[in-house]
């Protein structure tokens, strides 16, 4: 149901109706979401928008919104907000992160925004004053750990409104609208059709969502806003991040992405066939299929001593217990064991994801969720990621059950809050609150 | 059904009963088994016997046995055989491993004891050539995934007849005989009662398996002989001895373990309280659980730039990323991410047994199995392993589901293949083959 809007100023503060009709997403590189672990307010330009998160066009919402939202997790800090196109009609759902680390950039990058937001509500306006102090309000709707713990800092350094959002509620509400209102949004991934859109169904209940961030969250999703969390994992993108920190020296999550698609985790894991020397057909498992992640290092490092290196992606070789060594010189040190940080990535990367994988068909077999979407800022449209955790979900359920992504999988908590301060009952399509 | 034994030498070759009435576990040190990863042959005495092992001493089995059994996987070869004592009427099953990376050393260890066996065949015998010959033959019971990969070579250098037999059918079949035959080997695992003992009881199915090695195999079982593998996980046992080995410089894995002991994964772990500041207390979450393993470990980086620092144990600094500097030096790099070789130990400790912990769960409760024995090298008598692994079952199944353990968890399949060996229907009690 389309809403009139002729102005662009807000009619009410934060009680504005999103029109979806006509929404699409700026496409600007369709391989992979580019927004990076270490982006920082500079790469965003001065209007506040980046091009590159994938941001959602609204072209017929035309209507100002008053708040921002924002997902501050243990790793990564999410943010939406709504910006006009100077040059059409609509505006746009503008989608970017920072590091929870940086904090500061964070709250800098929020006051910009607000002030801005501020000065479009007073523009043209001529009411009493009384109006426009009330429309001068800007909110911020909060969700994420973080929420509680910079909660008084937020109110002071950006004196604000800031309403909290339950993170579990923001995750499924958010979901839900990318699910059931925004086209090109979820689908499935294989090698053969890396993309295969899944368009929006009237009856998406009950799903399995699998939230992963730092750490993992699994949601049974069960209807509108009816939801459990059935599980979890400690071992989620925290820990890829923080090990592949530690063993490769990589300064960004993409960095570590660029590696795992180079590595051959076959010279670090130990496979059935380096067990049994063959297949162990009797219990149907390969000899490809991974026996022990990392299995094969502890092996190598005893046959060579003490030496231990990873070989940097610059191909000079790090000794992780003597001095670093460049180029040709590495082979000073006899016998070494040798890994590469490609291989190293490529096997966390598997190990991470297969796990998640299998937990989640477990929980889905339990509860008896057909599908299960996979959210959250570890995935980053990376191939192997979602092949990985496409092919575990396969394979754990001989093909009963499937695995969906999302193009703006960090994102749904941030946008679930955004949403919360919607009124009940909009959308494209009839979206949930509607049925109830 | 004690057996009548008048003599030592070996009645028929390969059918011996094995006498059980009255066994005991040598028991030198009760807090851990002592057999170390790093085990070699100089550890074992003249004879064969390797009291460190926690023996089982068979007081009223006098004859002699003419197989030896050895279960080799990805990371450990263990072996299982029989020798008498000199100063008693009985003898003992004796328990060793090597590595399988030192398989030189698991051959000639292999060699000497069939040529002991041989020996004792020989002694005292006045019979035909033909029957000293047969009676000559000693038998290998070989089971793991080494036992096909190494199968001709074993065959080759040994001179001996090789039995192979199916690694999962060993390990229950051993791990039956522990439950039913031999007094204080299971027991339950609590911080206040580390080792409570269970009674051995008639009836034992179903239960589930969880067996821990280099990589995990979780095995349901229904009736004597009667299993499937319903899954694993290769987040296993090489996953911490390869990980760890990279990022402490630990030589062996009891050094792994002992630094495990003395550690503070707070330290690199993010905690549901870093991210919300509090409990998250509408889904349950305390404070204190772990929310991302590692989790702090990529954070910390950031803010130190570079140099990334990991303190082995002798209290020197290993800057991963430069060289080593000893002692008071360290500080030059400043501001330097300090990872305590010893947190970093705990840290992944936790996670793959937690992580162990609550696929086994979701296992047993998705085949209705109350009972879950976890066995295999990876456990290692170790006070911190068992108690995450007992709390994460109990945690996860509302206290519904019990952890059991064993003083022999790493010999299940090589005793499995050492029993193959058995005729059916022996036993201190009516073992299970005599109930069909």
């Amino acid at each position: 149901m389309p809403m009139p809007s002729s102005s662009r100023r807000i009619p009410y503060p934060g009680a504005i109706r999103i029109n979806v009709q006509g929404a699409f997403i700026v496409d600007d590189e369709p391989s992979r979401p580019p927004s990076s672990i270490g982006l920082r307010t500079a790469d965003i330009n001065g209007n506040g928008k980046n091009t590159h998160n994938r941001d959602i066009v609204l072209p017929h919402h035309t209507a100002d919104v008053s708040h921002i939202a924002v997902d501050i997790g243990g790793s990564l800090a999410k943010l939406v907000y709504f910006t006009r196109d100077d040059d059409s009609m609509g505006g746009r759902l503008n989608f970017t992160m920072f590091e929870t680390e940086n904090i500061e950039d964070l709250f800098a990058f929020m006051s910009k925004l607000i002030s801005a937001k501020r000065q479009s509500i007073s523009d043209g306006s001529a009411e009493t004053e009384a109006a426009t102090t009330e429309k001068k309000k800007v909110y911020i709707m909060a969700t994420g750990g973080g929420a509680y713990k910079f909660y008084d800092r937020m109110r002071k350094e950006l004196d604000v409104e800031i309403w909290r959002e339950d993170e579990m509620e923001c995750l499924i509400v958010g979901l839900d609208f990318f699910i059931t209102e925004i086209p090109t949004e979820v689908f499935t991934y294989s090698e053969q059709n890396p993309m295969s859109f899944v368009e929006a169904k009237p009856d998406i209940y009950p799903y399995l969502l699998v939230n992963i961030g730092s750490g993992v969250s699994m949601i049974m999703v069960s209807g509108p806003r009816q939801f459990k969390r059935i599980g979890g994992s400690s071992l989620g993108g925290g820990t890829l991040w923080g090990l592949l920190s530690l063993l490769t020296g990589a300064k960004s999550f993409d960095e570590m992405l660029d590696m795992a698609a180079k590595g051959d985790n076959t010279n670090v894991d130990m496979l059935v066939g380096d067990i049994y020397g063959s297949d162990y057909g009797r219990i149907g498992l390969k000899s490809s299929t991974i026996a022990s992640s990392f299995g094969k290092v502890f092996k190598k490092r005893l046959e060579s001593g003490d030496g231990v290196q990873i070989s940097d992606q610059t191909g000079n070789s790090v000794d992780l217990y003597g001095a670093r060594h460049e180029g040709e010189d590495a082979v000073n040190i006899a016998p070494p064991a040798r890994f590469r940080a490609e291989d190293i990535s490529r096997s966390l990367l598997y190990a991470v994801s297969n796990n998640i994988g299998q937990i989640a068909y477990l929980q889905a077999q339990r509860y008896n969720l057909e599908h299960i979407y996979f959210g959250g800022s570890f995935i980053r449209g990376h191939p192997q990621t979602m092949n990985t955790l496409s092919y575990a979900i396969k394979f754990w359920s001989n093909g009963d059950k499937k695995a969906y992504f999302l193009r703006h999988e960090g994102y749904l908590g941030a946008v679930g809050a955004f949403l919360k301060r919607q009124p009940t009952g909009w959308g494209r399509r009839n979206s949930m609150e509607e049925k109830r």
